[in-house]
């Protein structure tokens, strides 16, 4: 049975691809403005052809991992949301960090965010925002580019050598006349924060924004995460490094805690 | 080629199973206490042949739903947290409601949750606690049964009558002395919280524990999930009801705005 199992597993198709390949395929399909999509926008999106689309849908719902609506379009299933959070590690550090990033958010104000590092860019695990912040771009679940975010400033910084060349030599994508695109200066910008401890970024993403951001270590010293708030881009934005400051130390604190 | 294709989304092991459902085992195997788990445990858990449990890793980790640890042990990855937030509805409805929910905290600390109806259990899609709260059962990703708990209580009361007749039908289990377990009591409760808006559970999952709950309604004045505070059993508990109803309030407010 094993050997019939391990052909099932990787059942291919005429593409070489696996049902694995697949699923990844029709979830990617979904993104936070498109969270409903009709089968036929889903297979189109997802490059599968119309009956292999439909047939895929039909195994997902029956298995949790997408739900139909009333009007039969198709969504991102409850089921699959709570398989992948309870036993997250990307959540658990998310939990830890919550009542600092809390009272954080209620002394700053604005937007408040922990981010991860993941492949190029940082992922965003968490953001609280409040109704009248400044603009801001990440989403939960939402990815920034490293050069141009302060949390992917600092996760840069401390990220492996061979991962800062590959950024260094670009492209660096301009978001605004203020993004840093000259990767000798992202390169002195990045031995600073290792130095300073933080960053602040003016403007990078929007004219009107600045974000800072500082490192979270875990129990190793490594870091394991950025922590950052998104300010009006004015005079009193450098206010806030030393709460930033103090609330990485404090999410450091309970991280290490048995 | 879609029916190659279609054959491929369906391939069975012997057994009758198919790739999904394998999928989905190997996802129930972890748990928010076993978040890292070796890949025999995990075969065993998710009852596979070690041959085929050791691959069905294999594919998982290459996909990003699964990630290896640098002791080589096997967690939920992080591309299938992101993958399933970033479209998801929960995380929807919880990032609307969320800083009315950070505003209640601030004002009755211990424990705010969100929860919703999913299956014959409440499915919490927000918790937030503070470092010295009374006890708690919930986490984000937690289930309670319908009949034990505040928020249970309120989506039940709420729900279409065929769910109400099987929860009533029982069994009803029994987690301290003053969980209802009577049909005939739950069903009058049920009936009371549909005219007054609110419930009261005093100890029924912990002696000195107190959920109070009230429903949240969508832009079709239908019930779409509950918010409810979890605080010290005793005679202050009550004077949470009239914030948490203004909460909710708040949170219909935001789920209707255009």
């Amino acid at each position: 049975m094993s050997q019939i199992g391990t052909l099932a597993t990787v059942a291919r198709s005429s593409s070489g691809e696996s049902v694995l390949e697949r699923v990844v395929r029709v979830l990617e399909a979904f993104t936070p403005s498109d969270r409903a999509l009709t089968v036929g926008e889903l297979s189109r999106r997802a490059g599968l052809p119309a009956a292999t689309g439909s047939r895929m849908v039909a195994d997902m719902v029956e298995h949790g991992l997408l739900a139909r609506d009333a009007d039969r379009r198709v969504r991102v299933g409850t089921r699959l949301w709570e398989l992948a959070s309870r036993a997250s590690p990307t959540l658990s550090l998310r939990e830890l960090a919550m009542p600092v990033l809390e009272e954080l958010h209620g002394h700053v104000g604005h937007h408040v965010q922990l981010g991860v590092l993941d492949g190029e860019q940082v992922l965003f695990v968490e953001r609280l925002s409040a109704d009248q912040a400044v603009i801001n771009y990440t989403r939960i679940a939402a990815r920034l580019p490293l050069h141009a975010s302060s949390s992917g400033e600092v996760l840069l910084a401390h990220a492996p050598a061979d991962l800062q060349e590959q950024v260094l030599a670009g492209p660096l994508a301009r978001f605004t006349p203020f993004t840093i695109t000259d990767p000798a200066v992202l390169r002195r910008r990045l031995a600073d924060i290792r130095r300073d401890g933080f960053v602040v970024c003016c403007g990078f993403l929007h004219p009107e924004a600045t974000g800072i951001a500082v490192p979270v270590r875990d129990e190793h010293r490594q870091v394991a995460a950025a922590v950052s708030v998104i300010v009006p881009n004015d005079e009193r934005a450098r206010d806030h490094i030393a709460p930033l400051a103090a609330a990485a130390r404090r999410i450091e604190q309970r991280l290490s805690a048995p």
